[in-house]
This record gives C-alpha cells, structure tokens and sequence, in this order.
C-alpha cells in the first residue's frame, strides 16, 4: 500500500480522475472520464467517496461521469483538452495505481484506427480499440439499465419518459445516426448484429447544409431550420393534386411526395431561397428517411421497439417528432420510436465499459438524472455537455 | 358506313391519330398515342394496315405508339403539341369514328385533377381520371407481356434483357422513380398494393442537383455525373478508419459511410467543389436508398424481382448500376433489379389501355423492338421519345 499511496501523491493534480475512454467518429470524438467526487483530497475513510465493499473486498469509488465532445477535424482540441486535464495519464487505475500501462486507453469508432499514431505521439496514449457495434450495444445497454431515466418518447411536443423493464429489454433495434447510421439488432447483453444503415445521416444534413446555407456548424443549422417551412422547398401531394389528397391510398395533401422537389419548376437560384426552409426541409428529408428505413428493419425482425441514438439528434424536437411520426406512420402505429438522453455517447460509454476486464467490476447511477444534456458545438461553449453522479465497483488486480 | 367515311374525310389531317392518353405528373407529362401505319391515306382494303377478323367482328388496325414528354412546368407546350398534332380531336375512336364524346381522353397522374380546367378550357378536352397506381401496374404488366424485349438487367456495364415467362411474372415489386418514388406490389394483372414509397426521387435529384450546380435541366445535370468523382464529397469508411475496411461488419474502405460527408470537415464553400463531383455523389445518394428501401421492401413480401420504372433513371447506366448495386448488396445475391425499356411511360401506358371498356379490345406488338427510347429533354429534341409498332384491335360498340 505505501507504493501506492506514493503514486497517488505524486499524481495529485490529475489522481482523481481515470477511465478514460474515447470514440472517435467521422465528425465528432466523445470522451467519457470518471472523476472521483472530490476533486483535490482523497479519502479513504470518507464513506461516501472511497468505500471498501467487506464481502467481496472490491473497491467503490463515488463520483461522475463526464461526457465531453470535440469535432475530428479540430482534434488538436481533444489532444490540448487531454493534456490539460492530465487525462493522458489517466487511462486504467486500480486502486489508484495505473494497472497495465498508465496509458492504454479504451478507444473505439473508426478513428482509434486512423488517429491511433497521433495519440501515441502527442499524448503517449495507446488506444486499445473496442469494436465499434459491440461499444454502441454495451454502451445503450449500460444506460438503459443504469441511468434513470434515459429513455423517452417524442410526439407532438410531448417528451415522455419511458420506464424499462430490464427483463423485457430485448429484443430491440438500435439505430445510431452519426455521419451515417449504423442499425444493430439487439437480443441480448452481447448478443447483437449489425443488419443495415444508410450513408444519408448527420453528415449528410451538414455536409448538405453547409453547400446550400452559409451556416458552418451543426447548430447553426439546426436552429436556423427552426424558422423555416419545408413547403417551400418540397413539392407536396397536394401541389401535384391541385390541392387534393390521393385519397385511394392515403396520401394527405400535405405530405411529402418529392423532397426539394418543388426547386425543380421554379426559375430561381440558391440565393432566392431562404436557408431556413432549406435547412429544414433537408432535415426533414434525412430524418423521414431514417425513421422509415429503421421501421423497416423492425419489422424485418418483428422488434416494436426502435432506440435512436448518435449526435444526429440532439434533443431537436423537429427532428424527434419526424423520425417518431416516420415510424408511426410507415408502422401504421406498431412500432415505437426512443430517444435517448446520452444518445451521442453511446460508443464512448460502451467503451468506457470495456474496462470490465481491467478490474472495472460494475458502474451504478445512484441517483434519478434529469434534464437534457448540452448537445451543442458552438465554440464559445464548453466540451462538457455532461456530467452524472456515478459509483465505480473496482476488483483488486 | 357513309357518315363515318365522310368524318374521316373531314378529319384527314389528323384522322389517323386514335387513342390519347395522358400521365400528367409532378414534374413532366407523358403521352401516348396511336397512329395509323400510313400517315395520310385511309386504306381499308390493305390487309396490313386495317383488317377485320371476321370470327370476330374486331377491327384489326396497324400502326404505331407514340411516346411523348414534356415538362410539366411547360405545360403550355404540350397544349401546343396536342393543338398542332390535333391531338385534342383524338380521345376515343372506334370503327373510325369518335365514341362517346370526341374530347373525352383518359388521363392519370395528380395534373389529372390539378390541370383538368386547363385542358377543358384550352382544347375542350374533358380528362377521364384513372387512378394512378392502377395505370402503372397496368402498363408495366402490358409492356412485360406485349413488348419484347422490354425488361432487362444491368450490371458491371452489362445490359442483359430477360425473357418474361407471362406465367411467372406475378408476384413482383414494381418501383416508379418520378418526382416522388412509389412501390407497389404486384399479384396479378389487376391486383395489386402501394406498400410504400419515398419523397427521396427525381425530384429530389433535379431539385438540389439546380440549387448545387448551375444546371437548368435534369439531363444536363446527368451529363455532369458521368465525369463526376463522388470520392471527393462522400465521405467513406476508409476515411473514418484511415484507409482500412471495416471488416468485422464486411464494410470495404470504399463503402460510402456518409453521403455529403466530407464536406463537413472541409473548409470549402459550394464553389470549390466540382459541379461534377456534387452531381455524381448526389446521383448516388439516391440511387443507392432507392435500391435500399425497395429491397426492404421486396425481402417483406418475399418477392424476387423489382422492376424499376419512372423517368429518373433514363437508360441511364451508372443509375441503374447503383440501383443494382444496392439491391445485390442488401438482398446478398437473393433479390434482382430488372429495368424497362419505357420506363418513364408506364403510367401513360396503362392509361391507354383503359380505352378498353371503350372498345379497345386488345393491343399487341408485332416486332421485336430494339435499342434505348430517347428520354432527353433537352430544349433542341423532339418531344417524341420513341414510336413502336402495333396492332390494335376495337371491337365495335
């Protein structure tokens, strides 16, 4: 014990954090960190933060979990954020001692792949990557059992949190839209496949957004569409019906027969069309899309439940109550779609989780979360969008 | 006899024009009519122009079909074209005289109902509304039975036509690509579904195509994607996993992770990027979720082959290989896309054949038709995109 208390003091400053796991997309990196709940003494012999679990001698520590963002293509960002938070230090511990190399870090998405060299170089980590599919199940799971609540319903303005029955969880169809979607059929703890997805995601409402609007960033673009009105842009059953729904197969005059279709007879140029119907036509084109592909796959594989995660969503209710009213109306109201509220830290949650193997015997959120996470990238923000209270069950090495 | 061979006298510039039928959509107007195999004189003694099967009592006419389009936004050059052809003379014609009105003509599509007042007023022309799916299952079945060949394959710059057994045609999913996309289930010669459909179609192509590019015209905007590069907006997994496959979920480097993607990370405006590259990832994007959600749609009803109809694809082979491509993929070899010679006219067609309860009794092709139906519509082109042999035999009233 005297080496490691020794340890501990020499890493004051960043000791009361560890766990770091990372999931590295194409557009954005999530990092998830524990942080023990004081941030400047440790206490053995307080209860409440470090305790010893007696029958099993397993050690539990109390604090939080922090969820924090970057974008890839600002990864000097992530790096500068690591190294001033110490946290390139900080990738296994037991007992407060680095384990099997103080920095190996759990890291999954495709750039643990491609960035795994800059880390090592800048930061001395080595990422010990975590398949993508298996992170995104563990990571859904572990919410889903863990955090309460996580999981709600989205219609007609109306958010309503849905109570799981970890019993009757699977199985289910978990859809994560980040640059593209990714759909995964869970049946079980580890027990999922990956059976679709669609290259027309998040980063096709950004990359599309940025060409025909002058926003830069995702937000911008978001809240831009908030003003606008997609009947601009999109030709209408009833523009082509003059007005009429195509009763015969119940199609409303107002539903969507061409997505920017009504650009096509008009004698006009980008700049005669306002950004904010554009915007919003283009999420509304991507999220139906979305909606009605994961409904299919649903129904492929008889699942009734559809959980929607990835930073593609964001709390925006627009796009919310489009994938809902998708899986509503292409169900005919038999499948359901979920939100999750940490759905943009899937990945890097099921990483995080990956520790298991290194001692991390078991995570539990002892109290009720409430409120929406910061979704957002504005600059000026901070790359925290969350933090939760957290307990850490470590086994002894 | 007398009173008809007098009409046909008073009608001879235009009385050998029978049977137009009308599909007025979104965005073009399709038209189909019949003319008599010799353009000015009325030969009923020539066997191989008109004939009478005496079992019968059917008149047996020889001749043609025309295929027409023009824009629907150009709606005033169609009425030109009706007007100059006295096409608007030409609705029902039985034994050589008109039927029940001289104006009535069967019409489909929603420019049925929108532009109804349009034609009365213009060219007295009353429209007798058909409902549109049953008009393009009508003549998808008409042109699978009478046309050969009409259907075929295309692959890897392959065309292959297929040969279509009349009795195992049924079940099959017929998917129309126009403004919108419909996907109907066929069982029979009039039994039939519209089980779903997408707002992601030509429309869609044309319309952001004309907001991104400086093209007027979707043949122009399909011109630029032939040199187009869509590497240079996707983004793809090799660039999320920095060249390498995903392959524990059999993802190649190449797959296309994001549509649009890699414009997010880039810090270009829409000038930067080539028109060429834009229209290619464009075409892609939605060829490919085209593919993608007919194949769902096929595997739900265990149907085998998709026909695939509609004037967005126009003989046009890099879409019609990513529609291939897309099913193949999705289905793993189990599903087909097979692709009809008058695609775009499927609608107009079927109408046509609605005259049966006017006394057209049976059309039927004679001739092995061959090479690709122009579906241009460049301003310089001839609206008439293709004519065919054919036989039509009225039964008197």
């Amino acid at each position: 014990m005297e080496e490691s208390e020794k340890q501990r003091d020499s890493n004051s400053s960043f000791g009361h954090i560890s766990h770091l796991a990372l999931d590295i997309g194409g557009t954005l990196i999530k990092l998830v960190y524990f942080s023990r709940k004081d941030d400047s003494r440790f206490l053995d012999d307080n209860q409440e933060e470090v305790s010893c679990d007696s029958s099993s001698n397993n050690l539990i520590l109390s604090g939080r979990l922090h969820f924090v963002k970057f974008e890839t293509c600002k990864i000097s960002q992530c790096l500068e954020f690591l190294s001033s938070k110490h946290l390139h230090h900080t990738g296994v511990w037991h007992n407060e001692v680095p384990a099997s190399g103080k920095n190996i870090v759990k890291a999954t998405g495709g750039g643990a792949f491609k960035f795994a060299d800059l880390f090592k170089d800048k930061l001395d980590i080595v990422f010990d990557k975590v398949d993508e599919m298996e992170c995104l199940v563990s990571g859904a799971n572990f919410l889903l059992k863990t955090v309460h609540p996580e999981a709600y319903t989205y219609m007609d303005g109306q958010k309503e949190y849905v109570q799981i029955d970890h019993n009757d969880l699977y199985p289910y169809l978990l859809v994560n839209i980040g640059s593209g979607v990714s759909m995964i059929k869970v049946d079980g703890e580890n027990l999922y496949e990956r059976v679709s997805g669609t290259s027309i995601g998040g980063g096709t409402f950004l990359g599309l957004g940025k060409l025909l609007t002058k926003c830069k960033s995702f937000d911008e673009l978001l809240k831009l569409s908030h003003q606008g009105n997609h009947r601009a842009i999109d030709m209408l059953v009833g523009d082509i019906f003059g007005g009429l729904d195509y009763s015969k197969i119940g199609l409303a005059s107002t539903a969507i027969a061409s997505s920017f279709g009504k650009v096509v007879s008009e004698n006009k140029e980008l700049d005669d069309y306002k950004p904010e119907d554009v915007s919003r036509s283009l999420l509304r084109m991507i999220s139906n899309n979305i909606g009605q592909i994961s409904y299919l796959n649903a129904l492929r594989f008889g699942l009734k439940r559809i959980f929607f995660g990835g930073f593609f969503i964001r709390g925006h209710t627009y796009t919310m109550d489009t994938i809902s009213v998708a899986v509503q109306f292409w169900s005919k109201g038999d499948a359901k779609a979920l939100f999750l509220r940490h759905e943009g830290f899937l990945g890097a949650i099921g990483a995080l989780t990956k520790y298991k193997s290194d001692g991390l015997y078991n995570l539990t959120v002892p109290q009720v979360v409430d409120g929406f996470i910061n979704s957002s990238l504005e600059e000026e923000e901070d790359p925290v969008s969350d933090t939760i209270e957290c307990s850490m069950q470590l086994r002894p090495q």
